[in-house]
């Protein structure tokens, strides 16, 4: 074949190649799926940073805890910017008798002295808090809207933030919808789930779906099951977001009320306490050892 | 006694207590403290943030991969406020010849178009880059100041911020200047400590100190060789900080230069390879239990 020719096939090559991963990311989840990773890790920061705040403001103002970031970092810029000025603080506190009582207690503090070179610092540190937490609902209205867009029947049933992060642990809507309804209860649980596998630890009955108030709040005997009742119905909520896009949520979601109303009204029966299952370091689980001793040092379902 | 008496006592008993705290803090130190540690998490959650961006901004424009986290900030502001626009493009980059290619590569790209919903999350992200730069450099320049003012023979033989981060670790100049060279060698590696102490192994040759460019550029035979002699006049720099407030580093340097020089100089012997003590994952180091069966199963320096 003349180079021409050659030259020519690199080329449709080439492009072909360019069009298909243009097209590859053309779907919104991977902007979604970012976006709930960045939500996930700036709330890290944003927690470290509070309590680092809290501790630092503490030499100054040892009198006062905040419970509230924001409060916090608008009244450290506040009290510092302008000396102790009641309306500074009112401002910054919205709440009248509260701020008059830190204005009280800002007169009379035992703590240190902050000197102009000291200000500069936690200022800024301050206003960092306050820039990360605008990221926080910036990030947060975005993926609200997103997973509304992507997973209109999944978020219906639980809420945007957990819809969002099962797809992120999944890794692409077609994974995800993809998925039996057994992998969706554990998504976010494996590491237990492994644990479970190789030492015969417990195995875990919920990942990111523990984030729900129903699995959470529920009494610890019936948590699993009340899980496994929510994964069953999003894996076919999941199966119309990506394949046919009908909205069927509203039903899923009354069959699942139903689901778990019978679930809570069964009585519990307290199980027989079974020895537990110690959690050995050494050893775990050797599949090809323990084939040829002709037995399993600890219990294992494929026994 | 009488009900007033003790009235008394217990008012003046308060006041002497709120003097103590105010008196306890009034240094500094516990201010540099503080922003040493703000700055180590705030380092982290930086990294974090321009890892997050870069990986999120890929998807739109995957020909560009920026290693400054804040050139990469300003890009994606600049990009999607203002749409491909070559000026905005050179003011971020600060630099003709990459700008000129930045923008032919944008208006060719393969990567996903950024919808305006989208948008104002990842710039907002953008933004938060930038301000924890910002937060970075304002307690750099703060940590500087206050290690020179509090430390000043330390930070001249070290640098500003590995003489704040020993500080902080020891968690008071008394502390810290009361401390024998050995275990300023070692602070920050207190995990290694321990593992070594508990389970044997190699025992740790620097902590906080590996910093020093001085040590960690150094052949490995020597780099321990070299922590000690730096731990020893750090030793001394910071007993002259805390107690006599003199300035004797240069004197010190000058000694700790020609200590370097002669270690640099000797011939490296390479030692015989011991058998290398195993970590025992079981078991470890129980003193009581050794004593009554009169012998260790590790070698250990108080056999």
């Amino acid at each position: 074949m003349p180079k021409k020719g050659f030259e020519e096939i690199r080329e449709r090559m080439l492009s072909a190649a360019k069009q298909g991963i243009s097209e590859a990311y053309k779907s919104e989840e991977y902007a979604l799926m970012q976006a709930v990773n960045a939500q996930i890790e700036t709330s890290r920061s944003y927690n470290l940073a509070y309590e680092r705040l809290s501790e630092w403001y503490g030499i100054y103002f040892p009198e006062v805890r905040m419970t509230n970031p924001v409060t916090l970092a608008r009244l450290v810029v506040a009290l510092n910017h302008k000396g102790i000025d009641d309306r500074a603080i009112e401002e910054a506190v919205k709440d009248q008798s509260k701020s008059e009582e830190i204005y009280k207690k800002a007169q009379s503090t035992i703590g240190r002295k902050m000197e102009s070179s000291e200000a500069t610092g936690i200022i800024r540190f301050a206003e960092l808090v306050l820039s990360l937490n605008e990221s926080l609902e910036q990030l947060d209205s975005y993926i609200k809207d997103a997973s509304k867009r992507l997973m209109p029947n999944t978020t219906y049933l639980t809420d945007h933030m957990i819809a969002a992060e099962l797809l992120a642990r999944a890794g692409s809507m077609e994974r995800l919808a993809t998925m039996p309804a057994g992998t969706v209860q554990l998504l976010g649980a494996e590491k237990a789930l492994f644990k479970h596998i190789k030492f015969g630890s417990k195995p875990p009955k919920y990942g990111i779906l523990f984030k729900l108030p129903e699995v959470s709040n529920a009494p610890r005997e019936i948590r699993g099951k009340i899980a496994r009742a929510y994964a069953t119905k999003i894996s076919i909520a999941l199966k119309a977001d990506y394949f046919s896009k009908n909205f069927i949520a509203e039903g899923l979601k009354a069959d699942l009320t139903k689901n778990l109303k019978r679930i809570r009204e069964k009585p519990i029966v307290p199980k027989k306490e079974e020895p537990r299952r110690e959690f050995k370091r050494h050893g775990g689980f050797h599949p090809g050892k323990d084939r040829m001793r002709g037995s399993r040092p600890h219990g294992n379902r494929r026994q």
